[in-house]
């Protein structure tokens, strides 16, 4: 194809990202032509019961897949890559679950699979860490990477509100689907999860691997006391590499205020990738919504234009570990009588857990004690946490949260 | 060249980041040859008293170029891009004052020039303007991109020390230099921001068209109103883009807590870009330091090996203006007699200036109106201080900080 040639883009779906794609592609025609010397041109749109697949990619040079889920994305994107066409996809559920056999499409087609919209939105963090840091050694990236529960927790924790009123908020505001589970339960996270861990670390990472938690169990006590203690919580993605292991997990957290990404409060998402060699970076910036979505994919349709990507090859074959330290938050509702304490400090010395603060709250039959702990062996502290909960003078069941504890700046 | 042959780079420089980039290069061989398939290998270092940049030139495929300043890296880096050499920099006055002659070259020999380290350390700013949102219309670019004023202002807001106690502090831990002159006078953010403008507006950026001020003269007075007003004080460098026009300062500036770059603490860097499609995106992470600096100039080899870069035509003739609104904080000493607020209110009122805020501190000789104004045309402002200075009661010179009014989240 000479240089004077448009752009041919064939788009899958004409959702609510679809149509911001499309729009986009109209005003940015010009900027598009300046930056790669080519016109795009719509080569045809596939709806849901409009269009013919195999003619939109017989005309196409470039597939845009924005169909969202498996079927029949995957068939979609698998075809147009061993028919040699270039694909962007926005598809984190694609992406995640079938990335070894779409790079070996990809290689087979001899051309480029592109996914920056799957993953936090128009922050170009796959092309910062699968491109600008390909030679770096990165040893954890953390991640808040679901706009929903994090505008959630900060509605909480601004207001007060329960989980269910702000979850409501939320669904007023657009910010969550009528059926939001795949959000507060941390599953949507790990996809992305899945993602950046492979990309940061070469290896394949399976889905079924990474442990999520959500924020349903979160109240606003906990909420409350965090503010005190100054800890602002968020649902953490964090993949790390261990020796000839990684773990890659999503829980809710508290981070301390220097912290950087204790600041990213409401809808926004952002990434924290860490090396040896570069400190930490972080990127922030709005979640998913669809502009933003479609100006990465339209960015994503530029690197193609312009050259090469990487291949993202899987060149280490590492073991998913949950053998992990942390540091946790852990919230006791307990009788106000002699020896509670005692008998409390009493389980976590067994265990050989180093508690750094307590602060005990109300009095009478209602008494809390919320403690944090210093980082320890995951599994020690769950023994202690089950022995607490047998506890006679426990009045409800022990609550217990993941604090990031590293000081940063 | 066949995909098994080493990349041969050139050196020229071998000071701090000289010598963590070729340590960098022996320890991350593997990473660089699992990136781009093709192993690294130094063809040669150009020593201030030793080795011969022809020979150096001759036997290199990328000539890397830490040499600092523009004289002899300006001829050097010429040479080798019409040469037909991949050249990668991380000299910002080089870039900043010689990029359309720099551009032109690598266009000539057919080669890629890449400066990722130029601006803000490892943080990748350089690739997310040309690459990520090279189709975005960019409306303004924000930025924290001076480490050692940053660790001043951190250092003065957090112990109330004086600015030449912080600078001192700074010197002492290698963040600030023994001659600091173009730090604290801005002259170092303002070749960065000249090179941003650049990239974000397409539109050749003269670097005396940069206005900048600096923060000798910041008090630690000013730190301690603007913390009870809830407002941080950061040296920023804004380029932003009107009709047909841009403007490219750095100033110090006032921030609100909500701001993305009110966080960004100590020697850190941040650059934030706004557009209609993307909101705002911000990046972070270490300022310049040799490890974080070489990391940077590591991932613009490889880039240059794995495939094309953006050639950052300048495609746009746009004004550099200075026609702009601002809001302002002001600090006034006066003395403490009757009718000294009604005075300025009236200069104020007469020049259009609106007030949003105004606080009286101290009694006696020594009183003190700190106002924060609405947003306004400058020259209306400026013309109110002038007229300010002249009161009989005024007992020093007024001192007026810009304040970034714009609500974020």
């Amino acid at each position: 194809m000479s240089a004077s040639e448009p752009i041919r883009i064939g788009v899958l779906g004409r959702g609510t990202v679809g149509g911001a794609f499309l729009e986009l592609l109209t005003t940015r025609a010009g900027a598009v032509e300046a930056a790669t010397g080519r016109r795009p041109e719509v080569a045809g749109v596939l709806r849901r019961n409009e269009g013919s697949f195999d003619e939109i990619l017989e005309r196409s040079e470039v597939v845009v897949e924005l169909i969202g889920g498996t079927d029949p994305a995957r068939d979609h994107v698998l075809r147009a890559l061993r028919a040699g066409r270039h694909v962007v996809t926005a598809n984190k559920q694609l992406v995640a679950q079938h990335a070894d056999e779409l790079f070996e499409a990809a290689r087979e087609g001899g051309v480029q699979l592109r996914f920056e919209a799957a993953v936090a939105g128009v922050i170009p963090v796959i092309r910062v860490i699968g491109e600008s840091l390909s030679a770096t050694e990165i040893t954890r990236v953390s991640g808040i990477v679901n706009g929903t529960t994090n505008y959630i927790l900060t509605e909480m924790a601004k207001t007060g509100a329960a989980y269910e009123d702000a979850l409501g908020r939320a669904q007023e505001l657009g910010y969550a689907e009528t059926d939001p589970s795949d959000d507060v339960n941390g599953a949507d996270a790990a996809a992305k999860m899945a993602i950046l861990a492979r990309l940061a670390f070469h290896t394949s990472v399976a889905l079924d691997d990474v442990a999520h938690e959500g924020i349903e169990a979160i109240k606003p006590d906990d909420l409350e006391y965090a503010k005190q203690l100054g800890l602002s919580l968020k649902l953490l993605g964090v993949a790390e590499r261990h020796s000839g292991a990684i773990s890659v997990r999503v829980f809710p957290c508290f981070l301390y205020p220097g912290h950087p990404l204790s600041p990213i409060e409401g809808p926004f998402n952002a990434v924290m990738v860490e090396s040896p060699s570069t400190t930490e970076i972080t990127m922030s910036g709005p979640g998913a919504g669809g502009t933003e979505t479609a100006a990465a994919v339209l960015g994503d349709v530029v690197s193609i234009v312009s050259g090469d990507a990487p291949v993202h090859a899987t060149r280490e074959q590492l073991e998913v570990t949950s053998d992990l330290e942390s540091a946790f938050y852990l919230h006791l509702e307990v009788a106000d009588q002699p020896g509670v304490l005692a008998r409390v400090a009493d389980v976590l010395g067994q265990n050989e857990i180093s508690v750094k603060s307590v602060v005990q709250w109300g009095m009478g039959d209602d008494a809390r004690l919320v403690m944090v702990m210093h980082q320890g062996p995951e599994g020690r502290f769950y023994s202690a946490l089950n022995e607490l909960a047998e506890l006679d003078f426990m009045r409800a069941q022990p609550r217990a949260i993941r604090v990031v504890e590293k000081e940063f700046v």
